[in-house]
């Protein structure tokens, strides 16, 4: 099954993509759906500058266009994604060179959050320092059984501090700050456990599971989900009552939608939706 | 043992109750616990903006009574609460209206984390959207293995943005933004584990752990837990310093209170306390 | 094992030690580890300000030596800390040594934090209250089976308000919620399960995974360690723009320190780092 979709998928139209121009990144789009692989896994998808260039612009390539409703990054080989080129980073490289790549990776990370569409990282294998940042920056994560996730830089003498942004945001604070004082990796179950991935499969699963989200993703109005992933973001770094102001327009804005009055008659009427994913409000 | 209680219960004298009025919600009194029961199980307990306000009267009623001590918040039928009213949504409502009834559910929701009284939520069911904010919104719950937790407002394209407040503070990240995302519903045993309630039992002992945690909070002194339950959520908003600044004082006005000293002095002395449930200072 | 490393422990040489002026708790280091112990086990190591006052000192004292790597704070007897002296909270104390008591525990709780060295909590036993506190405020604990972890303090009419400030910040509101209003206990394996803890071990196993940890922590290099825990405080209390804004400078300078350059070094070279542990930059 996953073999097929494989199969299917390799043959599916190319657009938006960087892939002749790098192949550092491969991607497609079909159905709603844009796959990002990473694909350098000689150099185990290091987030090289160029790397992150390229799934910057993957991530960003045609974002506002209808048609795309659900990005997953997964990445070739036995390891998800090592983190920095560490060969990017020696003195010879300059301080200015390490901003660059720092903020460019930063940008990358945040703009996962910010897109319109969610972002699932489907994982089977190691996912390290910002590899580990990469999938705790997603909305959604899917890992196999043999995926682990660690953030070991204080090993080679660089604290995972950028890393330590998204996971410390994303598992309880002993658990983050274990993995950076320590380097030591959790296990598949283990970031299950903690809410750093959002579910566990079987490697041969992995494709079809994570496809399974994305596709009840692609079932839902592309401008009522850009509304609330947005609001999401804002409102978790408000006090409560300001981000119950913030929700609560929010809630309002997305009933004039043409999706939110479709939705809510649809279901009112017993039949399924038929979403316009236009942004027009009902009322003038 | 939950049928005697049951039927003990239902003979309860009636107090700061609404049912008369409105049917849609029971309130019901006794030892210091107060029971709040949606009661409109053909609706799927729907929080209308009748029954939002049914809540609210019954939350706020004498709230400042020393009698009460607890609340539990439950639900007649297999669906604890399904959330708003999509029929007080439609366009035909108008803006205003649909303000309305969201501002209201942020009142309630924030009222039961601002009550000087701890509120628990017993749930034997599905709980969605606002139903799930809910029983995130409550200090203490308590569920069957049966019930659910869902945030599905995405598949009627209504994202749900007021209760990814109160959800997007009890899980982490993760959980939270796949639940909005997708609708998905977690079990009762992945709540446990996220954190969103804080016990799963059986069925036939829902009421019984219910009422020992709410006999529990009985024991203690009232305007101890009333400190403390205002004092966490006002240090929670805070930076760690100012935080410890704020429960400083707020140990040190503890322990001026009668309650503060009695139990001090009772357990020095190996004695049980005796609550004055006084909200005197204990120097001048 | 750990009974031969317990006598090894014993005969360490003694510094940076409070042990003649006051016995109530024991300091040791050697090879980079101080050891902490609290040693009032009839007391239950109740956190007075005498016990405070000399943890506090001997998590001070020569802090910024770079031979101490890495601290391990665990007690003696089968009560970890049962939190406060009671004795020391009797209205005959007076408000003023109420708020010293308070604040001289949230500076030892802050300081935790703060210090330049990792410090991991090794618990065998109960540990309440400022107990508990004093386990949630380290960036590592490591707990046996047979321990446990509540804040009862609302059974003896003082609100554990300022535990809460770290309890709240390690698991979900609704399991700190829970262990204040109640004053229930969690298992060793809750806590773990909340993240209160990093780890479960048998009681046989304790010494030597805490100290495998704790050796680990000594292979890095301490300035890494120190930038990076100081930021890992300084972000997580920022918006998280705000903190990829410290967590970027943070990273640019972490590859400016002698250390942070021998690792890449070491890296690329296939060989061992040869930490300098220096805070000097390698540019002027």
């Amino acid at each position: 099954m996953a073999q097929v979709f494989l199969r299917r998928f390799f043959s599916f139209r190319r657009m938006f993509c960087t892939q002749r121009t790098s192949p550092l990144t491969m991607c497609e789009q079909e159905d709603g759906i844009r796959r990002i692989i990473l694909n350098n896994p000689r150099k185990r998808n290091a987030l090289s500058l160029a790397m992150l260039s390229s799934l910057q612009e993957n991530l960003l390539s045609g974002v506002d266009d209808s048609d795309l409703r659900v990005i997953i990054i997964s990445a070739q080989g036995p390891v998800f994604s090592s983190g920095h080129d560490l060969k990017e980073l020696t003195s010879a490289c300059g301080r200015d060179h390490h901003t660059t790549v720092f903020r460019v990776c930063s940008e990358v990370m945040t703009l996962i959050q910010d897109l319109p569409v969610p972002v699932i990282a489907m994982v089977n294998g190691v996912a390290t320092a910002a590899g580990c940042q990469l999938v705790a920056s997603c909305d959604i994560a899917v890992a196999t059984e043999r995926s682990s996730f660690a953030t070991p830089g204080v090993n080679v003498g660089l604290f995972c501090s950028t890393p330590a942004v998204a996971i410390g945001r994303s598992v309880p604070r002993k658990v983050a700050m274990e993995m950076l004082l320590t380097g030591r990796a959790l296990t598949a179950q283990e970031a299950l456990l903690h809410g750093l991935v959002s579910a566990v499969v079987r490697e041969e699963r992995l494709e079809e599971e994570t496809l399974a989200i994305a596709r009840r993703i692609c079932e839902s109005s592309r401008p009522v989900v850009a509304l609330g992933k947005a609001v999401f973001q804002r409102q978790m770094v408000q006090s409560r009552d300001a981000a119950y102001v913030t929700a609560t327009t929010a809630m309002v804005d997305n009933l004039e939608l043409r999706d939110g009055q479709e939705g809510i008659q649809a279901f009112l009427e017993k039949r399924r939706p038929l979403w316009s994913n236009s942004t027009e409000k009902v009322h003038d």
